[in-house]
């Protein structure tokens, strides 16, 4: 009994040199935000005082778990799964680890993933916010707690935190703008549901192109889809049925393209020569299917590091909720396949 | 100062009652492999002393996370998607969240995703073991804590824990006989690496398939690949290759079919009237590539339950490593797609 008695702690330290605990725990533990010399006092006095720390507490408590919890809307999608190897390619490079939650785009599961993270006492948060969360609440949490949350592909300037964004609009645009290099005349849209703002920004990017280029936009041609494939096959046996045919697909993303194109080879369509079609998203499977899918490539791994990379930043510096929120909007890039090829690469 | 001086311990209960220290700790957490007698005389000497449960201790140290971490190869294969979805259904039903960790089929990641897991307090692990892996004590550290461990997919006997596998075996060979009941009489196999148990399994279920139907084995129709698409290419080029060209393949995986039937369209062989193909595991492209592609559906949803309840049924009875270990083996399902119909279904 006599030890546990005598055991000195933090607060002995603190009291002596009339500072606060927490500062003593941050001096004992080389946070960058003490000065070199309260450090030096805090360091004698636990000598001096024969303070024994408690292992266990605090690296609980007061270390780093060296942990980065990544929250998902799944798995499934090959883009965040190219997504968290760029945060694990720089995760590993600063020996730390990188754990998974899925939230499989619902916003009570979106919750307990932020709960379960801060319990586990992750050193900071990096997601992609579901399509069902309106109320933003949990993610207020991680940043009252002070843990940097950096949020990558779908933001939110109401967080006011940094983000790693893809720039949708110029993608959509560059799609659009290639079908009108290919000759094409009248290109529909199978759009997305229009309240998620990266679905949204590409319609924008289609219309803008017909605009910039001197062709009309025409309602009959836009279609607003519910991304999937069997909405894409309804989406395009629509298409097919209106007097005026399109000569050309926009596709919100590679899923719905790949729906179009059963709904077009079950019509007898030849792809590209009677329709060509364009997705986003560079899915996987885009370069085996037949014919090869033309996409938008988001640069997925790059997001990763980057989202990775801010967070590694706010680590060093430590105010990471003093200094503004930054955000990074990458390029996408245009990949031409076989599904809008109708004049040979060498003439665009 | 005083209240920490006087402050009552564990320890104090335990010198008490003249019992461990560790047993007062589950006794106050109604553990239940301690007796009623036991905990009813802690319980009342804890009021006696008027011990204060420190709650941020006792719930890190003694209580449970509600956190089930699983290791994964990989994110980026559908199957262990299924898996993940399957585990948790279950958890959620459970209260339990689920955090992932990727091995990306590296020991070395492996090692961190186990230190990390029970850094973070999870109650239990849930893994499919990494094709690198031969040395296996960062698991036997799990089952060392008394954590319980559970794999799946891809087992491993020499850690006396319980698993949930496919019977790959079961699964080639109905693939197999499916392709000699559709008239195939050269069916070749591209397999995958031999010293991965369930490649190896696929290739005997190919060969006694064969064997039963009284068909000879062709050793110059059995191809090794490296479970790629650019693998199952190459292998297939070989094939078309040889004197005696085959007139349907097995191939041990769905991306080995997918390079295979590219190799087949860029010689123009009619698919499947030319060569039929089957492959393995169900991967999402598989039903609507061209033509699309028959498989084996290894019911990685179902997969996943189980682990998870076998999981949960260790947390009831607190005695996961008293109890012997279970194996459970699914029965995988043959997808019939046109890539082997070549007979009706009708007839089959």
């Amino acid at each position: 009994m006599r030890n546990e008695i005598e055991k000195i702690t933090i607060s002995d330290i603190a009291r002596e040199l009339n500072i606060t605990a927490a500062t003593v725990s941050r001096a004992l533990n080389d946070h960058p935000g003490i000065r070199d010399s309260t450090k030096r006092a805090v360091k004698e006095t636990a000598r001096k005082l024969n303070y024994q720390p408690n292992k266990i507490a605090s690296s609980l408590r007061l270390g780093r778990s060296k942990i980065i919890g990544v929250i998902i809307p799944s798995a499934e999608i090959n883009f965040f799964g190219s997504v968290v190897h760029g945060i694990e390619k720089v995760a590993n490079e600063n020996n730390y680890s990188v754990l998974i939650y899925q939230s499989n785009e619902h916003i009570e599961f979106e919750k307990k993933g932020v709960k379960t993270f801060l319990q586990s006492r992750v050193d900071g948060v990096l997601a992609s916010i579901s399509k069902e969360t309106i109320n933003l609440d949990h993610y207020r949490e991680i940043i009252n707690r002070g843990v940097p949350l950096v949020l990558f592909d779908r933001g939110n300037d109401q967080l006011g935190v940094s983000s790693v964004l893809v720039d949708d609009y110029a993608g959509a645009f560059e799609a659009t703008r290639h079908l009108i290099m290919q000759g094409c005349k009248r290109i529909a849209h199978i759009g997305g549901q229009q309240h998620v703002g990266i679905f949204n920004q590409r319609l924008k990017g289609y219309v803008d192109a017909l605009n910039v280029h001197g062709i009309g936009v025409d309602d009959d041609l836009i279609l607003y889809g519910k991304v999937s494939i069997d909405s894409g096959r309804d989406c395009m046996q629509h298409l097919l049925s209106i007097s005026s045919r399109p000569d050309a697909v926009f596709a919100v993303e590679d899923f719905t393209a790949v729906g179009a194109i059963q709904a077009m080879k079950a019509a007898n369509i030849r792809i590209p020569e009677d329709i060509a079609i364009v997705g986003f998203a560079n899915e996987t499977f885009g370069e085996f299917i037949t014919p090869s899918l033309s996409t938008v490539n988001q640069q997925t791994t790059v997001m990763g590091e980057s989202a990775a990379r801010i967070f590694f930043e706010a680590m060093k510096t430590n105010a990471y909720y003093k200094d503004g929120p930054r955000k990074l909007i990458l390029e996408p890039k245009l990949i031409v396949r076989q599904s809008s090829m109708k004049i040979k690469k060498g003439i665009l």
